[in-house]
């Protein structure tokens, strides 16, 4: 990790790789588990996107010294929480999407009873693996709290929540968007890293600026997802674009316009990258993750 | 308990007032949790209902010679899971109920995105509130890998997905509705239980016991609600009766009848009953429960 462009890029392909080959194993079909239900739940887990959560994870264990093996399960739990939350927001009572990562939304392919089953599934399923293969058991249980509370009514499906009501109250300051987005997504990001550093060995205070780390970059992610609805190419980002608007929801451009959203998408991104001095070079991947939040176009 | 009804009836009334004071502690407002979201989670954890998992959480953790003050996280927790699942499966995508427990379902009072929501949130809050309130960190982990199993894709959620697909499969054989109604509510009752003797100090065989103790318990309660579905008061119910034959349900007595039916629920009782002799006095709340699950009207 020279900083050299295609290092990186190598780097984050191989932990993909490994998240991916441990999602394939995730969901396999036994006696039990009905065959639509595995398969609505294995279409959504495959689909791809950018594996942003589990490779936070793997990268915030190997910061803190561990091995990135270490940290699969806590990093496809934090994939599969992501997956489910995908798969109920863009059901016809939420955000009604027909399109997610350029392929038909669960419930538009395997019908609405089963999209909500399906989430339900990802959900216990990520807790289960966790209790089971994370070690010692202290740890496990550290990181199910960790990631239940990110999950739960404080976190994302209070975020979620918020921004539903947000669309209709009229409430339109930047406290309130920030608010949104630490639960919406910041929060199961933090959880990814602070899971990751802990499973990796990490100190109280690694796994602090690993929240810290995660709090900048979440909302530097969100605020590039806004601007990229506004500016991105359907075609790469393979859903609508300008769909945010057309929902008059409350996003950072909407809100400080384009000039300013981009200024604090780069302030927040130097801000994750100075919290990461403390872990020297093996901080490096996070930083450049931290860069590509804000350079992507997709 | 020297076996007389008042006091059964005593003895299970100090346990769910202790549930029903700690479900009231479990969702409080907080800055983070949208009120609303609180209201609905709140709206469907009080509306009352038996207690059975918690209740046997409690009375299998004091079988084993544990408090039942110990059980009370991993017994609010199994509840609510079970209020999780009664809300998703009333959606008008699942079984599209307007009433439950003798009042409007939550997607009636909230709105769909709302109860879907309340249902995630509650599904994630349990596990947390087991992460972080049993000890030692052993017994927690393994409490959530028994609950996120039986709540799972192999268990509630896979009953309930095969459950939906036997509406119109025509599958209809009494081996394909065991394991339905294994998954769908044996499962949880089974984790309640186990989970119960774990906190409670239970050895490996008093789990084993307290599995097989559920499952002839579980099955018998079911079969019981499919009988008060034919022959219950509405009233007494809460919900409309006959509900299950107008959705082409596949029920005991429908594929049994009534008679074989009474016959094999009474047999699974005195089956839970005869698991319970290793307990001696201390199992006799649980057998109580076990012949309430056939005489009920409610």
């Amino acid at each position: 990790m020279q900083g050299t462009d295609v290092d990186f890029k190598e780097h984050l392909a191989s932990r993909r790789a490994l998240i991916d080959a441990a999602l394939d194993d995730a969901v396999v079909d036994t006696p039990l588990c009905p065959p639509r239900l595995a398969e609505a739940m294995r279409y959504s887990l495959k689909a791809g996107g950018k594996r942003l959560r589990p490779v936070l994870a793997l990268l915030a264990c190997e910061a803190c010294g561990g091995q990135k093996e270490e940290a699969v399960p806590v990093a496809i739990a934090a994939e599969m929480i992501h997956t489910y939350s995908l798969i109920h927001d863009d059901l016809p009572a939420m955000d009604n999407d027909d399109l997610r990562r350029g392929r038909p939304t669960n419930h538009r392919v395997f019908g609405e009873a089963t999209a909500i089953l399906a989430g339900d599934a990802l959900l216990s399923r990520s807790f289960e693996i966790i209790a089971r293969e994370v070690s010692p058991a202290k740890v496990a249980a550290d990181c199910i709290a960790d990631l239940a509370a990110a999950a739960g009514p404080e976190g994302m499906v209070g975020g979620q929540a918020a921004d539903l009501a947000a669309e209709t109250s009229g409430v339109r300051d930047q406290e309130h968007l920030e608010s949104i987005h630490l639960r919406k997504t910041g929060a199961l990001i933090q959880a990814s890293l602070v899971m990751g550093a802990r499973v990796g060995g990490g100190s109280k205070s690694e796994c602090q600026a690993m929240k810290s780390y995660g709090r900048a970059v979440g909302l530097a992610f969100q605020i590039a997802d806004d601007l990229l609805d506004i500016t991105g190419d359907a075609a790469k980002m393979g859903k609508g674009v300008r769909k945010d608007a057309d929902h008059n929801k409350l996003t950072y451009p909407g809100l400080l316009g384009l000039e300013q959203s981009q200024k604090l998408a780069a302030r927040l991104t130097e801000e994750a990258i100075a919290v990461l001095s403390p872990f020297g070079k093996s901080g490096r991947p996070l930083a450049a993750v931290a860069r590509f939040a804000v350079e992507r176009d997709h």
